[in-house]
C-alpha cells in the first residue's frame, strides 16, 4: 500500500532541491553585490552635483534613481530566479498556474504602487523636505520612492506609505500660507473701538515681522459667539511660517487689548434664581 | 552542478542590456527636448490671445492644451519604449504576460483619471481660478489637468487631486450667492419690534453695499433657542463676496440693536435653591 | 550601436502623424458645427412650444433632448476618430490590446451615468426647477442631463453630479409638505390650557395662511424633556411653502403664549449648596 | 492629403442614418401607443376588482402587473431597436464589441434592481401603504415596482429607491407595534408609591384607549439618571397608533404624577462653595 | 424606406408571442397549485409531531422544509420557463448573451443568500423564537429560510433579513446571562460599608429571585466618577430573564441605600467666586 | 396550441424525479449516520488524552479534529450528490453553466472561511478558553473551527463569527497584563507627598496581591485636567486579573488618600458675578 | 430503483480512500519531523550569531529565514498532498475545477500577506522590539512573518495582523521624538513674566535630563482658550522617552508657576443674576 513512495524518484528530487538553492544563493549574493556597487556610484554622483543644485531637488533625483536602479535591479533578478523555478519546480508541482495568479495578484499591488509613485515624481507633486498630507498622515518628506513615500511626523514617528495609499495630495510647502487668528470681544464693547486697535496692532507687526507677506487686516466680525463677538485677523506669510506669525499675533493682539481695557469674555450665563 | 551558469550567453546579454539602456536615454532625450519645445509653443500663442479673451478660460484652454499634447507625446514615446522592449527583454524573461497585466492594471487609473477629466473639460464644470469643493478638498483652481487638478487651499496648502477622485463637484463660483445671518433675541423682547429693526438695517445696507443684488430680509422666527428667538436673515450677492456682506450685516445689526436696545441673549439658566 | 534608428521609416511616420492630425482636426472642427446648428434648432423648437406647456417639463424635455442629440453626435464623431487611429497608430504600436482596455474602463463609468440617467428620466424622478437630494447634495435642478445632473445649492454653489453618483432621489417638489413646530411649556403649567391656546393659533392661522392644506393641530405630549414639556403642532402645506407655514406658527404661537401667560422655560438646574 | 474623406460613401450613410432615425421614431411612438393602452387596460381590471380585495394589497398587484408589462415592452422594443442597430450602425463602427460591454455594464445594474424587486415582491416585503425603513429612508410605500420602490417620506419628502439600493426591509405596518414611555422620579420619591401611581394611571388608559393591544404595565427601575431614578411604562398597540398612545400615556402620567405631588426632577448639581 | 417592417413576419410573431404567453400562464398556475398543495402537507406533518418535539426547533425544522421546497419548485418552474423562452424569443432577440449575463449577476446575490443560509441552519446558529442580533438589527427570530430570515424587534417592527447581508450571528437566546448594575456612592463615604450592604442586598435577592443563577455579587470599585465612586454588581441570570433582574436589583439597592442613609450622589461642583 | 405540453415526456420525468430523490435522501440518511459515528469516535479518543495534555489545547484540537472530519464527509456527500444530479436534472435543463457558476460564488465564501481558519490553526492564534476580539466582538472562545468560530460574550450572549469575517486577532489570553489607574489631585496638594502616599500603597499591594507581576508604580504627571493634576500608576499582572487588580488599586488608592487628607477634586468653576 | 447503488464500485472506493487517508498521514507525520528539525537548527545559527550582532535585527532576520524555510515546507508538502489528491479524487468528483477555483481564491490572500509582507522585510519597516501602529493596532513588535505580524499591545494583549491589513506603517522607533506639553495662564496673568519662568524650568531640565536631546523651548502663545491663555513647549528626545521627558516637565512646570504666584485657571464663568 506503501509502495507510491516508490513512484518518486528521491535521488533525482534531492539533486533537484539542492541544485535549485545553490543557484538562488548565487543569485541572492550576486544581487546584493551589485545593488551596493550601484547604490555607492549613484550617491557618489549625486554629492558632488549638490553644491550646482537646489539640495531638495537633488535629494528627490537622487532618491528616484536609486529606486529606479533598485527596482530594474530587482526585475532582472526576478527574472532569472523564476527561469531557474519554471524548469525544475513546475514540473514537480502540477499546479503551476497557480503560482501564475500568486504572481498576478502579487504584481497589481506593486505596479499600482509604481504608477502611483510614477505620476507623483513626474509631475513633482512631493520634493524631500517639503510638508505634506498624504494617506492620512501628516508630516515632512524624507524620501520618495516609487513603491513607498517616507513621512517624518511632527512627533517624530516615520510613516512608510504605500504608493497607492496616496490618492490626494496636499502639499504645504509650495508657495506662500495664511495665518488665521480669531479673537472675541465682550457683547458689550464697541466694534469699532476694537477693529481699530487690532488693525494698528497688525500694522506694528506687519513692519517688525519680516515673515508675513501681506496683511495681516481685520477683515471683520466673523460671528456670533453664545457670549463673545468674534473678530478674524488673516495674513499671508511665508511658506512654513504661519504658525509663528499667528502666536506673535496672538501675544500682541492680547497685550493691546489689556492696554486698551478690553476684555477677551469668559463664557457668560444668565441665572434666574427660584426657590424650591 | 554550477554549470548551468554557463547556459547563458554572458556576452550577448550584456550586449542587449547595454542596447536597450542607450535607446532608452536616446529616447528620454529626445522626450524632454520635444516636450520643452512644444510647452513654449503653445505658452507663446496662448500669450498673444490672452487679451482677446476672458483670461480664466484663456488659462483653461492653455492647460487643457498643454495637457493633451504632453500625454499625445507621453503615448508615443512610450510606444518607443515599449517596442524597444519587446523585443529584447520579453525574450529574456518568460513571463512576459505578468509585464502586460502590470500595464494593464496601471493603465486603468491612468485613463479613469483621463475620462473624468475629459468629462470635466467637455461639459466646462471648472475654469483656472473658480473656487471649488472637489474630493473633500475645497480651494481655488490652479490648473485643471486631464490626469491631475491643482487646487490652492484657503490655508496656502497646494492640492493634487486624480481626477478619479473627482466625483461631484461643488463648483462656488458660478453665479450669485446667498449670505446668511442668524441673530438670537430675549424671549422678553417683542419679535415685530426687532424684525423691524433688522430689517430698516436690510434696507440700509441694501442701498450702501454694492455687492448685495437681492435682498437682504428677515424671513422671520427660525428657531426656539434654549435662551433665545432666532431670526434669519438672507441675501443674494454677487459671486464671492458673500463672505463680506454677512460680516458687514453682522456688524450693523449688533450695533442697530445696541442703540434700540435689544439685547442677543446670553445662554439663561434657572437655579432652583435647595440645601443639602 | 544606434542603427536601430534606421529600422523606423522617419518619412513614412512622419506623414501618418501629420495625415492623422489633420484628419482629427477636421473632424472636431465638423462636430462644433454640426453640434452649434443642432443645438439651436433644438432650443427654437422648444422656445416655441413652451407657451403650450408647463415650464419646469419643457425644459427638462428640452435638455434631454439637447442630451441625447449630443451624445449621438459625441457617439458618431468618435466612431470617425477610431476608425482613424485604427488604421495608423494601432499599426505603429504593438499594444493596441491596451487602448482596448483603457476604453473598456473608461466606457464603463460612462454607461453607469448613461443608464441612471435614463432611468431618471425615464422614471420622471427629476424635474428642472425641482427641490431636490441626491448623493448628498441637495439643491434646486437647473438641467438633468444623461452623464451629469446640475443643481443649485440654496447657498448659490453650482453641483455637477455624474448620474453614477445618483443612488437614491429625494424629491422634495412633490406634492404637499409637513410644516412640523415643536414648543417647550413648563413643568409647571396646565397641559390642557397650554394645548387649547394652541390649538386657537392654529385655526387663525389655518384661515389666514392660504398655503395650508391641512391642520394644523397640535397633537399632543411629544417628550419629557429636561426642563419642558415639549408639544408638538404639525401642518400640511403646499409644496415649498413649508418653512414659511413654519415661521408663521412660531412667531403666532410665541405672541399667544406670551398674551397668556405661558412661559416658554429656559434650562432648570436644582443647585444643592454645600460648604467646603 | 484630405481624399480619405472620399473613402466614405457620404449619399449611402446619409441614407443609413436617415433609415435608421425614421425606423427608431416609429419604434418609438408604436411603443407609446401601446404602453398607454395597455396601462390603461390593467388599471380599469384593477378598479373594478378593488371591492372583492384588500386595498393595500390590490394597488401592489396593479403596481406589480404595470411593471412588467412596461419591462416586457421596453424588452421587447428594445430588442427592435437593437436589431436595427446592429446591421447598421456596427457595419460602421468597428468598435461594437465596445457597445455590448457597455450594455452588459449597463444591464448588471437593471438586473441588480429587478432580482432584488422580484424578491420583495415574490415573499411580499412590501405593500403599498405600508410604513417602512429601507435604504436609510423611511416613509409610507407609494408604489413597489420591480427598478424602483417610491416612499413618501413623513415631511411629504418623495424618494425614489431603486431596489438594489434595499437590503434589509424593517415593515412597521405588520403587526402590533410596542409603545414606550421613560419618566423620572426624585431620588427622594418613594419608588413603590410612583410605580403605584403610573400602573393606576396605565390600567385607566388600558380601559380607556381602544388602540392598546396589551399593557401598558410599569416594569420597573430602568436606570439610575444623574438626577433622577427612571420609571419604563411600556404597551403594545394597534399598528399604527403607537405614538398616539405614547402621547396619550405622557399627559396622564404627568397629571398623576402633579395630583400625587410627585416631581419630575430638573436636573441637580450639588454646588460647594470656596471663595478665591 | 419603411419596408423594413414587411421584413419581420408579423403573423409568426403574434403566434408565437400568444403561444409563450399561455405556456408561461398555465406554468404559472401549475406552479401556484403545486405550491400550495405542498405547503399545506408539509404544515400538517409538522403540526402531527410538534407533540413530541420541542417547539422551536420543530418551527424551524418547519421551515426550512417549506423553504427547500419552495425552491426546489421555482428552480424546476423557473427550468420550464426558460426552456420555452430559449426556442423563441432568443430567436428572436440576437442578444442572447445579455439575457445569461443577466442571470447570472442575479443567480450570484441569490447564491450569497442561500449558501449563508444553508450554513445558519446547518450549524444551527438561529432557532425560531431565539432573540439574535443580525446585520444591524435585533429582534425575535420569527422564520428562518434559505434566502431571507424575518425578525420581529423590540418595537414591533418586522425586519426582513436577506441571509447574505449576515455575517457575525449574535444569538442572546443560547444559555445564561449576565445582569450588570453600576451604582455610585459619595467621595465621602465608607467604601467598605457600600460594599457590604450591596452585598446583603445582592444575598437576599440571590435567594428571592429564582431567575438568577450565580451571584449577583459586589465586585469592587469599577471607576472614580467625576463626582461619585462607582460600584459595580454582577449576576449570572437565567437566559432573557437579564433585565428584570437588572431591575430589581436596582430597586432593592436603591432602597437599601435610602435604609442605611448612603447617598447615591448628584453630579458635583466647586464654585471659586470673584467679582468682576 | 397547448400540444407543447405533450413534448414533455411526463412518466419519463416523473421517474427520474422520483429516483433523483430518493437517491437523494439516502445519501442524506447516510450522511447523518456516518457523521454521528464519527462525531462520537473523536470525541471518546480525546477524552481518554484530556488528562495528559492541557485542557484547553486539547479542546481546540479535538475541536479541529471535528471540523476536518465534517467538511470532509460534506465534501465527499456532496460529490455523490452532485453526481447524481449531474446526469439528470442537468439534460433537463440546459442552463447547466448556472448551476456552476452559482457554484463557484457560493465556494468562494467557503474558501475564504477555511484558508483563514487554517491560518488561524495553523499559527495557534486563538485556543478554546481565549479572550479574544476579532470581527468588532470580544468574548471567550467556545469552538474554533475551520469556518465558524464561537465566542461567548461578556453579558453572555453566544457570537458566531465566520472565519472570513476574521482579520486582526487580538488575543487577551497570552501573556501578563497592564494595570492602569489614573487618579486626581487637586492643584492646590503636593505632588511630591501624593506621589509619595500612592507610591507606598503600591508597594503594600504589590506584597499583598500575588496576580501582580511587576510593579505597581506611580509613573509621574500625566496630564494637566481641567480640575486637577492626573498622576497615573500602571503594573503588570497575572493574565485576565488586570481588571481585579485595578478595582484593589482603586480601593487602597482611595483609603490612603481620605487617611492623608488629599481630596481627589470635583470639577471646579470660577464664577464671577455680574448684575443684570 | 436503488441499484444506481451498484453502479459505485465500493470496494475499489474504500481502498482509495484508505490509501490517500495513509498518504496524506504519512505526509503530514513527515511534515513536522522536517519543519521540527529544520527550526531548531535555524535557532541554533542564530543563538551563535547573535553575539555578534544587533539584538533587533537578529531577531527579525531569524524570524524571516523561520517563515521562509516554513512557508518553503509548506509548498512542497502541499505539492505532494494535491499530487495525490488529483489521481484520486477529482477522478472520483466531475467538479474538479471548484476545486482549482477555491484553491484559486484561497492562493489571493495569501499572496497578498506573502507579498506586503515581503516589502516590509525589504524595506526594514519593521524590527522585533519596534514600537509601532499598523492597522489600526499599536504595540511593540514580537515577531514580524512572511504572512502575519504580531504586536505587543500596551495593555498585554497579543495582536495577530495579517500583513495585507498592514497599509500604513507608523514605526515610532526611528530616530528622536518630540515632547509637547500645553499649559494654561490666566488672562490676568503676564505673558512675558510665564513665558521666562517656564524657559527657566526648561533650560534646568535641559541640563538635568539626559534624554532630552534639543529644547525645550517655549514656542508661543499656542490658542486662546476658554478661560485661559495657552502657551505651548516642545522638546526632541531620545526615542521612547518622550512620555517621560513630558511628565518631567509637566511637574516641573507646575512646581515653578506654585512658587511664582502663576495661576493655572480652573474653567471660569460670569454669572449674570436676574429674579424670575
Amino acid at each position: 500500500m506503501l509502495d507510491w513512495i516508490d513512484d518518486i524518484n528521491w535521488t533525482d528530487l534531492l539533486l533537484q532541491v539542492g541544485n535549485i538553492a545553490i543557484r538562488v544563493i548565487a543569485i541572492v549574493i550576486l544581487y546584493f553585490i551589485v545593488k551596493s556597487i550601484g547604490t555607492r556610484a549613484i550617491r557618489k554622483v549625486f554629492n558632488r552635483k549638490q553644491d550646482e543644485m537646489n539640495l531638495g531637488r537633488a535629494k528627490t533625483l537622487e532618491s528616484i534613481t536609486q529606486n529606479i536602479f533598485t527596482y530594474f535591479l530587482l526585475f532582472i533578478f526576478a527574472g532569472f530566479i523564476f527561469s531557474i523555478f519554471q524548469f525544475d519546480i513546475t514540473t514537480l508541482l502540477a499546479g503551476a498556474g497557480i503560482v501564475g495568479l500568486a504572481i498576478g495578484f502579487g504584481a497589481q499591488g506593486l505596479v499600482s504602487d509604481v504608477v502611483t509613485g510614477f505620476f507623483i515624481l513626474l509631475e513633482q507633486q512631493i520634493d524631500v523636505g517639503d510638508y505634506v498630507t498624504v494617506a492620512g498622515k501628516d508630516g515632512v518628506v524624507e524620501e520618495v520612492g516609487l513603491r513607498t513615500t517616507k513621512l517624518r511626523g511632527m512627533d517624530g514617528t516615520l510613516h512608510f506609505v504605500p504608493n497607492r495609499e496616496i490618492t490626494n495630495v496636499s502639499n504645504h510647502s509650495r508657495g506662500n500660507m495664511r495665518a488665521l487668528v480669531d479673537i472675541g470681544i465682550s457683547y458689550d464693547d464697541d466694534i469699532d473701538k476694537a477693529t481699530q486697535i487690532l488693525q494698528q496692532v497688525c500694522e506694528r507687526i506687519a513692519v517688525e515681522d519680516e515673515n508675513i507677506v501681506e496683511g495681516p487686516d481685520v477683515i471683520g466680525v466673523q460671528a456670533f459667539g453664545a457670549s463673545e463677538v468674534v473678530l478674524r485677523v488673516i495674513a499671508k506669510t511665508k511658506n512654513g511660517e504661519q504658525w509663528a506669525v499667528e502666536r506673535n499675533l496672538r501675544k500682541a493682539m492680547k497685550e493691546a487689548f489689556d492696554q486698551n481695557g478690553i476684555e477677551i469674555p469668559f463664557p457668560h450665563q444668565v441665572h434666574i434664581n427660584k426657590n424650591a
